[in-house]
């Protein structure tokens, strides 16, 4: 029997309540399956406030040897930006571990009502996790005055496009064989027209998966409209991070929204979280969903090659909601969620 | 009475369709109230494809002396890339007369049945329209080769940024007094973090606006959940570029999505378009949707200070949508919801 060793970062708020009821879901799904260790890492805003730093310096090394890492949610705005927050902790992992790949599918569960007419979507959003938009450089000058100007500076590799529309054309193969690649080229003409480009390339190597190109603007509004027409979706760093937000909505809420930063050459672990944020107004009441961090968790078992183990905390999931189970906010606390889930994988 | 001197830019497929209609309702508009004189240009893809250019160079100055503009769509990818034909045409016109404020109402016209269950909306969203992530600010390294490196820079600037949420302060005191602007500065640290600060420091200005500070992922994910919360949306270029098509798609579509693009101090003309494209694959078969065009030109009354005119067109629309007509794509031409429209004027 293996055993995995997992490494846990349940963050602020919620966080550490939904990595609770996760790490609950991922003992009852093991049992007979594989083993598992833990190590809880403390890192989060509190950790700041104590060290001035979210993790300590050789915080991303310490992770290197872990199988996978489980995070809940970083942020706490009132005490600590989350400009700092989120750049001294999940951006940081996700670069370092060229966890280049953030995997977040987007359908409704059963017995769960989305706030959109039409409900048969099944959507993989492939978003790029390390680059783009969120590159972090850039600067202010005249800061304060009159004439200051703030400047942002996406920046796209050849490599990193390259890969993260690879990994989509596979997707796409092992799925129905759609792909959309997200891009706003009309307006963004280095950048974006520099994806269109590589889209097109690797378009000749996929002659078996059907490639569509949309503008950012129009695909919101398609995700709204017509969604049963999506497969495989893959985006930049923030289109893909704007596309599942909307993905999360229409399939119910952020509470359903799984999401996977996936290494896929598996030089360095995946990190698993719920697509949710710490939600500070909720945070140890017992009543954030967790439906979100436990999907997240299947996906993790995925990702370890416990392909019996996923399918078996999915089906539970659905099980659970398919009895009303957690479907809408303030019906079912945390546990009570999180119980019905082990209630259906032990059933 | 007064003649207003218009400057009509139909442009490409759709556009002429829809601006064909935009003006004839505006005749009828006119009645006794004011007269005007239309100059059209035939700037365009095809133009381009005649002159090596999507206007000519004077093409700015030609424009300046008109009370307005009215533009239908600009694009034909087919045979002019779009980031060529809008890079030359809209983009300057934008830049050049200082239209900084987008201006784009979302809501359901009587008749009129959204993709969402809920209903009682009524958005108006405010998009920056001269700077920002669109600048054109950017290059490309190594094009071609593996190591290839795209940059593409948003630019914001100290008046850029003020003037805009200014404007949307304005509205928003007008309005129910809400204003919600949007950034995304818990990974974008310079240029999001900016407008956030400015926009703490202009809230302190209008006491009596209730100010609320949301990401773009969260704000695309409430768009859809809970559109009813929301009353202004202030936002970047890009960030205003997809909440309007989002704002679009759950107000039925893009054929029901009007914009202004104004110039505030009125030191050069503003121009009038709708949200939607030239859709190449519905051009002249007169059944693109007037309508959007048409709530443009109710738009375009209200800035010449024509405001009963205005309400009257936008009356006029509801009256034809209340009774069913253009409600639904393929339910009608565009002759025939163009007529409906003026019929509801003339009654
Ligand atoms: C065509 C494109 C450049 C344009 C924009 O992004 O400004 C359009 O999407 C719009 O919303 O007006
Ligand atoms: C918190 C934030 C930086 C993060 C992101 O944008 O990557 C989140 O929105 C997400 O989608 O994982």
């Amino acid at each position: 029997m293996k055993t995995y060793n997992l490494a846990l970062i349940p963050g602020d708020g919620i966080g550490v309540d939904v990595t609770d009821a996760a790490i609950e879901v991922l003992g009852a799904a093991a049992k007979d399956r594989f083993a598992f260790k833990t190590t809880t890492f403390p890192w989060s805003c509190e950790y700041y406030l104590e060290h001035g730093s979210m993790m300590p310096d050789d915080g991303v090394e310490t992770l290197r040897g872990f199988d996978a890492i489980y995070l809940g949610a970083v942020g706490w705005p009132e005490t600590v930006p989350d400009s700092v927050s989120l750049h001294g902790l999940l951006l940081p992992i996700r670069k370092a571990f060229n966890q280049y790949a953030n995997i977040r599918p987007h359908r409704l569960l059963a017995g769960v009502e989305g706030p959109l007419k039409t409900e048969g979507f099944d959507i993989l959003c492939i978003r790029e996790n390390t680059e783009g938009e969120y590159s972090g450089a850039g600067g202010r000058v005249h800061q304060g005055k009159d004439n200051e100007v703030a400047v942002e500076t996406s920046v796209f590799t050849r490599a990193g496009v390259e890969r993260i529309l690879r990994f989509g054309f596979e997707q796409a193969r092992a799925r129905r064989g759609l792909l959309t690649s997200v891009t706003k080229s009309n307006a963004q003409k280095y950048s974006m027209v520099f994806w269109d480009e590589v889209t097109r390339e690797l378009a000749a190597e996929y002659p078996d998966v059907t490639v569509s190109h949309m503008h950012i603007d129009a695909m919101a509004a398609k995700m709204v409209m017509a969604p049963q027409d999506l497969d495989v979706v893959v985006a930049s760093n923030l289109f893909g991070d704007i596309l599942t937000d909307l993905g999360a909505a229409i399939q119910g809420g952020l509470g359903f929204a799984a999401s996977a930063n996936i290494n896929p050459d598996r030089s360095a672990p995946s990190m698993f979280e719920p697509v949710h944020g710490s939600a500070p107004d909720i945070a140890g009441k017992n009543i954030a969903n967790p439906i979100a961090a436990i999907w997240s968790v299947a996906q993790m078992l995925e990702h370890l090659g416990e392909a019996d183990a996923a399918a078996a905390v999915l089906g539970a999931i659905e099980t659970a909601t398919g009895k009303g189970i957690g479907i809408r906010p303030g019906l079912n606390t945390t546990q009570e969620i999180t119980a019905a889930v082990i209630a259906a994988l032990e059933a």
